[in-house]
């Protein structure tokens, strides 16, 4: 054969449609099995990937988010005031925000000596002998001076350290806590950006009146309105305020965007949940606080008031995700759920020759042997053999 | 048939090979048609999933970054002097890092006895009796000691509250905005770790000389000096620097990895772009501030001064990307693009049995009906008849 | 044919079951290859897809964590000591915290006018001449006056500025480093949250005796003491302590949590690795270092102490992922094995039709064309022709 031709063929082939060849079973059964097995298979993916999962909508799930929050709210303990100035750090207003309840004050520490806590090891002593100079405890508030000393105003001795002092242990002053906080409240303001769809939303009405910091969060009544009270936050998250202020405790602020935009984007308003994040199963290190000081100089001298803070740190935590009708995610899942649908075949031919396919008629039907001669004995032999023999025993050349 | 027969049987069917049969249709419409849904779905695959989306890369989309911020720039201020460790905050220099603009100030606040400001709810009062002792307002400043005093130097009185005092509202010097921020200068330092392929990268050129901090980042001619002036950020954002000195603002600085590792990867440079993140539809709450204070002693009371500052707050956010050739999606990807294309059959095969195949030609020839007997009647029947019948109307027996 | 004849047939047809007709070649080199491929197919999805990658589980990998970290040890330096409270910024605890290692301080700055840094461009001087008033050098530190005027004790002269004074360039005392530091502890508490699975775990142990804080993380004997030396955290993020002491940097905590919620989940142990995250290849600005000033008020004036903190800043990154059995990812990747077993046909088609198919006889077999008769020269032609050929040309009624 020429090369023309040889191309002349395999063009002409080219343009040639080649179909699978079917064999129809009439076997009610094994139709139904079928069907069935089709209708699962569609049901799942109508159903599920495309109505449930909307896998026909192209996936935003990394949006950018922009947090800013801020507190309100007065408190009064005994004679004095505390506005958020002094119980919001930090002050910056950014995704974690922590409320101060409860503070365990040092004033007027120094640096200079003073007498180590009772509690640290090997800290009591009876004389200078039983402290060694320059040593540091690691659970030590300082470096040994190698004096012993009394216990401030009382009558048993421990070693003297250099150390901020008086020790905060001794001279810490435990306020009550600030109850009325639970009537704070906490303004949480989020942008969030979709870059795939171009879509900018806020979680605040735009062209709300000036009144919207006076509002309350409802999810109902109110979903516009990111104002929560620090009392509501807690009970939301299941946890007591009163034992938030005895211990501290993180709270995780979730804010929830699931947006459809294939629908009005209006209707892409966040939920908000919340939950406690720190663990509180009476760990020795349960709840949240921290400490702090404020610096001052008196009289040429560096003083310092030690604060320790217990509270709620609130971490506000965005997730996003949106969704809009893309063309590629259609067509792919639609192969897919196509393609599936040929797992039914898999299934039904398993069942059709094991089970119902006692005489294997449709197994020889459906497999060809292509080392058995394809066809049935050809006209040619045997008629051919019929007519020498006189018509005698044709059946054994009728194939199956 | 003996267990040994059965095995020996299962393990010589074992190694046959069965391949579907197929009806090739010498039709140039569905030929046309079949090929020309093939040559889209291979192009689909080929171009979208494989050249733009890279299918054959492993992807890595969670990388490890880590932001170190500094601000650059001495602003004055009337006769006062502004650097860095006084506009910035908070200072360790993070991912979030604030530029105040300017600041209404409220010297010399401690906590005392003074008059409400004037707009809070009743407030305003002519006697003692309109002020209920020990009541605190939420929008108010602190608690009523039930006293009706003059407002500050005015006639007109308000209820007198504890709190820190003078209050801000009628203290606060409004100070001019720090319009020479401008220039100020940003310091981005970005290093990212993509783990699956171990590559680190830094959005600084290795060896660069001494002068870095003095260059400022442009896209074509210096994109290895992550040196930003507020400016140009704000400009980027497309905002005005001037409103962003009134309001204060939230811009998100992203930076864009995309990294081909089957290339040269010092061609992995980022790219940065700039996006006002809160919400500005004149809101009540548009821009950005908040408030802290500087504590001091003095003749053994604290003082603070109270400072609204209003300015930029800078998020870093960082977008990692990096592809690296792999065999597994390269393997799937191709595998799904093969699958694909038998979808080319199902719409071909819709098409030929409903509108080109009158004749039921190509359905009888693809559908072997199993309940039907498979072949032409065979010789057998047909010579015997014909046999008996002086051979008159054998067509009735030939098969369609 | 009448409407209710065409819906009888439909939905007689309906509850047909079709399948594929399949051409077995029982050809050992072709067999051979077809299981083999198949076996890598198969051995893939089941080692690779199912039991490495666990494809049969629903994954979670954007959990919700929550991280508090707390830093413990004192140290002592020359007469001043050193306690959390003074080197760990921000106090707050959050995930970002830094340790100062080494501090470089400008005792009692006041704004007020003091010469010019010699380094700054153009502040060398002679004469006032040489200082152009109300001028402010982007890398200098304040607005020149105008005046020409000695350096300090100096006997050289540059311009002065309106600044803090006096200038740090030249006032600051470099500290020695911290390196007690080596030995101070950080505590990361981390709980972690997977909404899909309702699991929360933490790092701690429940119910751990008080002591918790007084151990030492060890992967093999202390997995649940997330307690961290310095010296620890540097060693395995290979660094040297006294070079992070020199220059700063940024070190990154990744807490990896992999969990199999199929398993007990108590063995949910998160496994720590630290990691240098800064760039250090000699940069000009690597390491890591902020400024920060504690402010004071004194006859009046504002003075301040500006520290230039050279230290560790912990980054704590946490990446969860956690699996389940789930019915649906089971059922996807089972079908897309199944599906992808069906490639190892299109690979043994082409080399039967191409290597092995030498004469035809399996393309002919597994090709059926429909143009052409579909069998073999059927009996009417072949026994008239035996025949004789009286009976003329019958031949003329048989169908194509």
């Amino acid at each position: 054969m020429g090369l023309m031709e040889f191309f002349r063929e395999f063009f002409l082939g080219f343009w040639d449609y080649e179909t699978p060849k079917i064999m129809v079973v009439k076997n009610r059964t094994l139709g139904v099995i079928y069907r069935m097995v089709q209708f699962l298979v569609i049901t799942y993916f109508i159903w599920y990937v495309f109505i449930s999962q909307k896998a026909y909508q192209d996936i935003e799930t990394r949006p950018e988010s922009s947090v800013y929050t801020e507190m309100r709210g007065v408190g009064i303990l005994g004679d004095s005031i505390r506005d958020t100035t002094e119980y919001v750090r930090p002050s910056e207003g950014g995704d974690v925000i922590s409320t101060i309840l409860r503070r365990e004050v040092t004033h007027n520490q120094t640096q200079g000596t003073c007498a180590e806590h009772y509690n640290v090891p090997n800290a009591n002593c009876t004389t200078d002998a039983d402290c060694v100079m320059g040593e540091m405890d690691f659970d030590g508030h300082g470096q040994r001076t190698g004096r012993c000393v009394p216990y401030y105003n009382y009558t048993f001795k421990t070693c003297e350290i250099r150390s901020w002092c008086p020790i905060e242990e001794f001279a810490a002053v435990r306020e009550p806590a600030l109850v009325q906080a639970v009537n704070f409240s906490v303004f949480i303001k989020n942008a969030i950006h979709f870059p795939k769809f171009k879509v900018l939303r806020g979680n605040i009405k735009p062209r709300k009146p000036k009144k919207l910091l006076k509002c309350n969060y409802h999810p109902d009544t109110n979903p516009y309105c990111p104002v929560f009270k620090l009392g509501y936050i807690a009970e939301q998250a299941r946890e007591k305020f009163s034992e938030l202020c005895r211990t501290g405790g993180v709270i995780g602020v979730f804010i929830n965007w699931k947006c459809d935009f294939d629908v009005d984007p209006s209707e892409c308003i966040p939920t908000y949940s919340f939950r406690r994040l720190d663990l509180r199963k009476n760990l020795p290190s349960s709840g949240y606080h921290y400490w702090f000081a404020k610096y001052y100089i008196k009289d040429g001298l560096e003083y310092r008031t030690l604060i320790k803070a217990y509270g709620i740190r609130l971490d506000v935590i965005v997730h996003g995700q949106a969704g809009k009708f893309s063309l590629i995610p259609t067509i792919i899942n639609t192969v897919t759920a196509m393609t599936s649908v040929g797992i039914c075949s898999i299934i039904c031919d398993w069942i059709m020759l094991t089970f119902i396919d006692k005489n294997e008629v449709y197994s020889e039907r459906k497999f060809d042997d292509a080392s058995k001669d394809p066809r049935p004995p050809t006209v040619t032999e045997i008629t051919l053999t019929s007519f020498g023999s006189t018509h005698s025993d044709l059946s054994d050349g009728i194939p199956l």
